[in-house]
């Protein structure tokens, strides 16, 4: 199944939505529409209907997903049954970010991402790399949809684009086996960790991990396609393409974590939350940094994934400079 | 005002409840309780009145504070009418984190604990740290309540505490100049941030800041106390005491970033959030690391704050050993 998110206007302005998305039909289904209808059908007045509807299909998917079995069972009643009058073109749909998570995680688990990296930088990756799957947390309240315009902060001159996979948590679990881990893998979707290299650069040096660098926005979609749909063992293409040019190629293949290792890593001590998203790190040459480019305002970002689809970004224009902190003096 | 969140059994399990506190008179006052009677003495149905009551005091802190000005002049009404029948006693009352914020920062404000922590390293504070109140971002989902026990991760020795306070943001907002974002602030309270430093040391090596040194757990509370009973600038009392021995005393007037400059900083190309919630940074000399000293399992740690008042927690006993990743070779 192919999951997403999208705005829909209504008598208290607008509200998000959850879709079931058939990109071959050219098609999305409503999924709280098709529900309502569906319990309608069978003998539910109309507000019970729309109650019990709305229960099941809120407008947040990891509230959605948090239902567990219930969620998708009920995706699939509705893929089953009559769902013709809940229907959308995906021609002109308002996306929303495909998911709305508790908290965000990005990894770095392909190699050559982090040997060109850090090779900028005339620097050797550091060890721990190769002994743990180790992470930074991202802004989950920023996040960008799918044909949404990326805000340019005032404090960056160097954008860039980041070419990831976005993994989707199912359920919750703690201290986890990676194979216990495997059944809490949901979906994936992609990931585009936008990142302002100057001020990243900059705050980096305190060893705290990106935060303006980052935070500003990370674009999430078009959808997720749930875990039963892909090969992950096998791999999938990565490809980013910058106003229609094929900037990056890879696969998923070439990740040095596999998927359930990182979910079982982050249980250690911790609870994995359903609907949370951790990203895999930047596919190998999969950034402008690697190759010595950089981005520019009003251009057209493409990420496609095999199995998945295309998420498509235009990157807005610089916002006007703002106010600055006064540096302070060293008392010693 | 001083505003909290407990859990309270109920016929589906249990659930979250705001509270008003009053600590001198040992109550607190269940909020959506006492706004239910008001409403019902006001000719509102009982249906009605619940309905009414769960939609202003929500189980969710940022939720009820995303609410603006309704909300604190619905706690202001109750406050000022008859609330004795939905009133609890303190003690026993079973604590909920202060808030459920949708995305956690924390700071390095104090100069002192940043000098003394890397001068532990035989390293000088980074020139990042005076251009710009740089800060990593925690786990919002693993917050642990006053008088909650905290988990001890099975992959640390090492357990530390961190005495600081946490601001809490009122509402929203985008590049904000300090004298802005003051109105942004709704309250503080104490924010106690356990660190794993024999992890935090090893992942800290690959420069995207802490996460299983500090994920598994951040104590927040007791409750919020609003910005206009305290005074900030003057500078509030900060002490930690473990097993009732003062380890640590400070205050928040040696503070080198204001708290409205740090909202105005995080603002810069992001959106504040209702709800969301900023770690000042550890005090000076308030952590054991600084002291040469750690916490072992068992121990009861306090922090105090003049105008808050006093988060308690125990730490839990090491959890069994669990998984652990195995090391990849490098390529080259």
């Amino acid at each position: 199944m192919k999951l997403g998110r999208m705005r829909r206007e209504g008598p208290d302005g607008e509200e998000a939505r959850l879709v079931a998305v058939l990109p071959e039909a050219g098609q999305a289904i409503d999924l709280a529409a098709a529900e309502r209808l569906r319990l309608e059908r069978r003998g539910a007045s109309p507000a019970a209907a729309r109650r019990l509807a709305a229960a099941l299909f809120p407008g947040s998917m990891a509230a959605a997903i948090a239902g567990g079995e219930a969620f998708l069972e009920g995706v699939a009643r509705i893929l089953d049954g009559h769902y013709g009058d809940a229907v959308l073109p995906l021609d002109g749909l308002r996306w929303l970010p495909a998911v709305d998570p508790p908290v965000m995680r990005d990894c770095l688990a392909f190699e050559e991402h982090l040997v060109n990296s850090f090779g900028r930088l005339n620097l050797r990756v550091p060890d721990i790399f190769y002994e743990i799957p180790i992470y930074y947390k991202g802004n989950p309240t920023s996040l960008i949809a799918h044909e949404e315009e990326v805000p340019w902060p005032h404090y960056t001159r160097n954008m860039d684009y980041e070419l990831e996979l976005g993994f989707v948590v199912g359920r919750s679990g703690r201290n986890l086996t990676p194979e216990e881990a495997r059944a809490c893998l949901f979906g994936v979707t992609i990931f585009n960790d936008f990142s302002a290299r100057d001020i990243q650069n900059r705050e980096m040096a305190g060893h705290l991990g990106p935060a303006k660098g980052k935070d500003f926005g990370t674009a999430v979609g078009p959808w997720i396609t749930t875990v039963d749909e892909l090969d992950l063992e096998g791999g999938l293409a990565m490809v980013a393409r910058i106003n229609g040019e094929e900037w990056s190629r890879g696969s998923s293949a070439a990740m040095m974590w596999r998927p359930e290792e990182i979910l079982a890593y982050i249980s250690k001590g911790e609870t994995l939350q359903p609907g949370e998203l951790i990203g895999s790190g930047t596919v190998g040459r999969g950034c402008g940094l690697e190759l010595g480019r950089q981005l520019q305002p009003g251009d057209v970002v493409e990420l496609e994934v095999s199995g998945i689809g295309v998420l498509r970004n235009r990157l807005g224009q610089p916002e006007p400079p703002g106010w600055e902190p006064t540096p302070r003096q060293r008392s010693a």
